[in-house]
Parts: structure tokens; sequence; C-alpha cells
């Protein structure tokens, strides 16, 4: 079996650890350990029914509660099968223009949605040793970006880099379109994120995609959604069919944007285990984590990482997520999603092991 | 509410009808009946504690199941997010071409997709009052196919014509990429299907498409795949994203594909409950239904269909089909779909009622 591009391959990760995938300890997939939600499994359960017939093609109650949420008129709002799908829409997007700037070390999905439309593709590395600052490596340049795009992860995966909103302002005026994932913003409280989601409105040039995958733990259902100018989203809705999310996924997505408890929970859960496992990782000699404001850690490793996380699998049924798929790090990081703290002590616990047994 | 391009839009339907849409007795999308099986919502129950992994990439067993049910081996099918998604890829096929035939009347959604990418297209109309044969259109024209591709469902939708596979069968020589939409070939037995999906090995031009979305009752859930040459398949699979289908689908399609009890079922209740409803039709006066291989019928009226579909609606909570979307059809045709011998007489009443107040 091929080594997997992604986190969360577990039929991959069974196969070599020689047990079912249901019995390994999954920190390569940057998904809360917290959920899914009750309110989204009822949700699903109460929805089964509804099976027989098609999802509404204008999925209005999904598109109304998001409206609600982020409160945004509902026409900004295009759900998508995963952020994923709502990605090769972007790309598709950013290949009309004359090239398109990457943050890297990049999620491997970027490339593969740019160059399915033979897009041009700028790379900028981000200084991700320091503080996250935009302005220090793009303005370098003082390259005319008019006719070009910005695509960029906020917070950047995999380094956990959270870019402050005025350190992406100014690129607003200097892009023709710029794309911020923000796949793991909802990781942060409200009064720490840094969502453009309320710039929207006066940007027509900015699109941003959220996902319900990771903070919702359900990345099995497929759920995401893109917020752009209505005219945008109209041309995209042409460019794909028109039932892209299941009626299971539209029904938890309602339920859980709604279940302000679990949301409560998962940011008072999340800074402490996020520095539990910082400090039990910057314990173990050989290993520098980075500081993250998202639900993941990037780690530096003076080792190799392919054979310590073969040796986790064999020995603990443990995956983490090697770095390989981005070509700026390779076997010398992993990247290890933040777990309950008893799970991140099993982390800690076995990697202490195996790098002890290997002094 | 915009009046829908497709069928089976409930929530437009019972803002119409003044009723929940679980109310509305839906004849307008050509769902089977008699589904969901109740192995496929086992499956999607037992699946659930899944939701919190990523699907697995390469949908191994699901690929293995499907390759068992069709005799080929699994690097020839690619699963999708209902077969609408897999259209779009077959859109960008062809827009490669150097222009796509389609037969006509044509479901709307392949002039969405063909469009989408700008394909040209060229109409040819089925003659669909007759014996379905593709060679009395096609060839009349003799023009040269060697660089467009083909575009067909069978059985033919709206009409419900059946092509044989020996009608078909020259046109892979003739057309550089045939595309066959076989979204309703399932509800036909073992001995009276014509699906070219054994032929795949042997021509590189084919491309078949199937849905589990009719035939097993789950347009929610989204299920269908390509059975193509595995290169074609391995570029598509670079043109989206990596977890098109979620993994409550892939569970109920392999538990459904595997229910040969609900497969009988089907085989048994559709050809007596066709007869009834094409029988109740042809007695309705003004109304001229058109035989069918498929659950499905298209008939044509000496009235108009939005007014019929509205009274239809408001008087007894149906939904019919109107014809609107496609363009050769217009306000005199509608399709209904073939549903139990109960429900079809609740239809044949409502019908009747309707157009005898009007005389």
């Amino acid at each position: 079996m091929r080594q997997p591009a992604h986190g969360g391959n577990l039929a991959w990760a069974a196969a070599l650890a020689g047990c079912p995938p249901a019995a390994i300890l999954d920190f390569s997939a940057s998904i809360s350990p917290l959920g899914p939600p009750n309110s989204a499994i009822a949700a699903i359960q109460s929805h089964i029914g509804n099976l027989r017939h098609y999802p509404d093609p204008s999925y209005s109650d999904l598109r109304l509660a998001l409206s609600h949420f982020h409160q945004l008129p509902f026409e900004w709002i295009l759900p998508g099968n995963g952020s994923a799908e709502l990605l090769t829409l972007v790309g598709r997007e950013l290949a009309q223009l004359a090239a398109t700037v990457v943050i890297t070390p990049a999620f491997g999905d970027y490339y593969r949605t740019l160059s399915a439309y033979n897009a041009q593709v700028l790379e900028f590395p981000v200084n991700w040793e320091s503080t996250a600052d935009l302005s220090a490596f793009l303005d370098k340049g003082s390259k005319n970006f008019q006719d070009m795009g910005l695509l960029l992860n906020n917070p950047h995966n995999p380094t956990g880099k959270l870019f402050f909103r005025e350190a992406i302002l100014p690129y607003l005026d200097q892009f023709a379109l710029v794309v911020v994932d923000e796949a793991f913003m909802d990781f942060l409280s409200p009064d720490e994120e840094q969502s453009l989601i309320a710039l929207v409105q006066e940007y027509e040039n900015l699109v941003v995609l959220r996902s319900l995958t990771k903070f919702y733990s359900l990345p099995g259902l497929r759920l995401g959604y893109a917020i752009a100018h209505p005219d945008r989203l109209s041309k995209w809705q042409l460019w794909r069919d028109p039932w892209p999310v299941n009626t299971l996924a539209a029904a938890a997505a309602i339920a859980a944007i709604q279940d302000r408890e679990f949301q409560q929970q998962t940011w008072l859960w999340l800074p402490p285990a996020r520095s539990q496992l910082l400090q039990g990782l910057a314990a173990i000699p050989g290993l520098k984590p980075y500081n993250s404001a998202a639900n993941f850690l990037l780690i530096e490793s003076n080792r190799s990482i392919t054979q310590l996380q073969q040796q986790l699998l064999t020995d603990s049924q443990i995956l983490i997520r090697d770095c390989l798929s981005f070509k700026e790090l390779g076997d010398r990081f992993f990247r290890t999603a933040v777990r309950t703290q008893t799970d991140n002590q099993r982390l800690l616990t076995a990697l202490n092991s195996v790098i002890t047994a290997e002094c």
C-alpha cells in the first residue's frame, strides 16, 4: 500500500500495525477528540428517513443556519462536499489568473487543485520559526501582484502559525483574488479568532473556505462551505453537480453550528491540552515542537521520521503525520494532533520509549 | 421560489401545496418506492461511529465489492458523490474533443456539465415515438465523428426507451469517446439489461456511469460510480478532491449491491406496476403515455402541464415532473415515476378527477 499523502489514512496504518483500523490511536489527522457532538449524531439519526429524497438543491435550511451563525446574508454562503470540494472550484478560479502565490510549506491538495487546472504557482516560504508575519516575505519581493491570486491557510497548516487579520488585509488591495482557507479557525475562541469572514462583503476579491470536518470531528461525512461574493458562488454552482452535499451532512451541520455547549467545551479543552503536549514534546531529547494556534503541532526532529512513525505504529498502534508531502520539510518533521490529555500522555510515553531505546 | 429544473424538489412542491415536504407523494423523481433496503440502512447505522475518521481515499472495500458485482478488476471502477459528480468529470473530458453529440431530449445536467467546460454540443433527436433505433438518426447525417464524443443515457431519460447493445456498438468505432449513462439500467433484470459494462475492457474510449440513487432509493446519500479505463480514472482523480464519497454512502453501497433479495423484489415489482400505470394513463382522455423500459413513463398531453402539475399539488399533494427543462418537450409533456400499485392508483384517480373536472 502506498504511503499516504494526507493524515488519517487508517487503512494504511492498520495494515502496518497489524491491527484493525479502529485500534489505531490517530494523531495524524487534525480532528478534535471531543466530537462528534451528540447533537450532530442525533440529527444524522433523525434524517436517515429522508435519504429517499434528493437534497434540496438550494440547501436553504443549511445556508440559513450558516447565515445566522456568521451574520451574513445567505447568498454569500455555498456549502460543499467538504471544503476539499470547494478547493477544487478555487483551483479553477485561480487558474484564470497569471499566477497564484502559495505560502509554503503548503497543504498538498493546494498543488493538486492548482495543477488540475494548469495554474502557475509561485511559492513564498512562511517564516515559521519566528512570529507569523506575512509582510516580511511578500513585500520583500516588491512584486506586482495585480493579476495574481494568493492562497493561504489561517491558521497555517502544518506550522500552526496564526496570521493576524491586519497582516492579510493589505494583500486584499494587492492581489486580484485572495483565498483564505480557515479550516482550523474555529478552534480559536471568539476573542482570539482572526477570520476574514466579516470582510467578505467589503472585498469582492476575497474567498474564505471553512470546514466542519475538524472542529466537529466529522471528516467521514464531508462538509465545508465557501464564503464569497454571490456572483462568484453562482458561477461555481454551474461548475459542479446540483446536489454536492448529502442530506445527513446538511442536517448534522445545522445541529453542530448551533451547539454552543460543544463549542465552549472545545475552547476550554484546547489551550491546556496543547500546552501539555508542547511541553512534553520539548522535554524529549532531539524533538523541537513549534508553538501553534491550532489543534496540531509541528515538530522538528534530529532523526528520521519515517522510522519513528513505523515504530510508533508497530509498538503502540499510534499514528503520527509524517511531513513527506510537504517538500520543504521532508523526513525531519512530523505533525501531531492535540488530543485529550490522556491520549497526549500515551503519545509522549510512546515517543519517550522509542527514542530512549534508540539512545 | 424558482420552478425546479429537476424532479424531487420537495421544498418547492411543499410550499406550493401548503403542506410539509414529507406529505408530498412524489412521482417527480424516478426513485424506487421499495427502498431504501434494510441492509443499506443497517450499514449506515453501524458506520455512524466511523464518521470521526476520513474515508479511505482509495475506497478499497467499496471498489472491491463493485468489482465482484460487475466481475471487473477494481482499477476500472471509480466511485463518486452521486453519478452527477462523475458527470462533471465527463464534461471536462468531452470538452477536449471537437464536439459532443447529445441525444435529445436530454437530461438538463448534460448541458450544464458540457457548458461548464465550454464543450461544443451537437444535438440529435431520438426517434422516441417508434422503436429505439440509434442508427436511424446518427447514420443519416453520415458525419465524421472521429474527433467527437457521444453522450447518451440508456435507458433514455425522459422517454424510457432502451437502446440495444448492438445499436450502440458501431458508435464505439466511430466516436473518440462514448459515455453511456446507465443510471436506470439496474431496473432491468439480468436477462433483459443492455449494459455496456462488459465491453469496457475492450474499448478504451468507453465510459459507463452508474447510479445507486434510483434503484436503492438513496438520492440523499449521493452515490454513483464510473467504469472506464484505469488511466482515464486516474486522471479524473487528480481533477477532484481526495474524499468525494462519504463514509455512510460507501457502507450503504457495499450492503446494497450484495442485497440479492432486494434486487429480485424490484425486478418482480416493476413490470406489472408499470403496465398498470401505463394502461391507467392511456385510459384518461387527452393523455398519451409512451412505453418504457425504466421505472418512469413519459406522457404527452393535450393540455398545459404547468396547470395540471399545480392542481395535482394543491388538490392531492401529488408531484409529477413537468418537462419544461427538456426544451424539445415543453408544456405538453410530463414524466411520472412508477411507484407501488396503491400509489399509482392514487395518481390515476387524482389525474382523472382533475381532468374530468375540466371537461
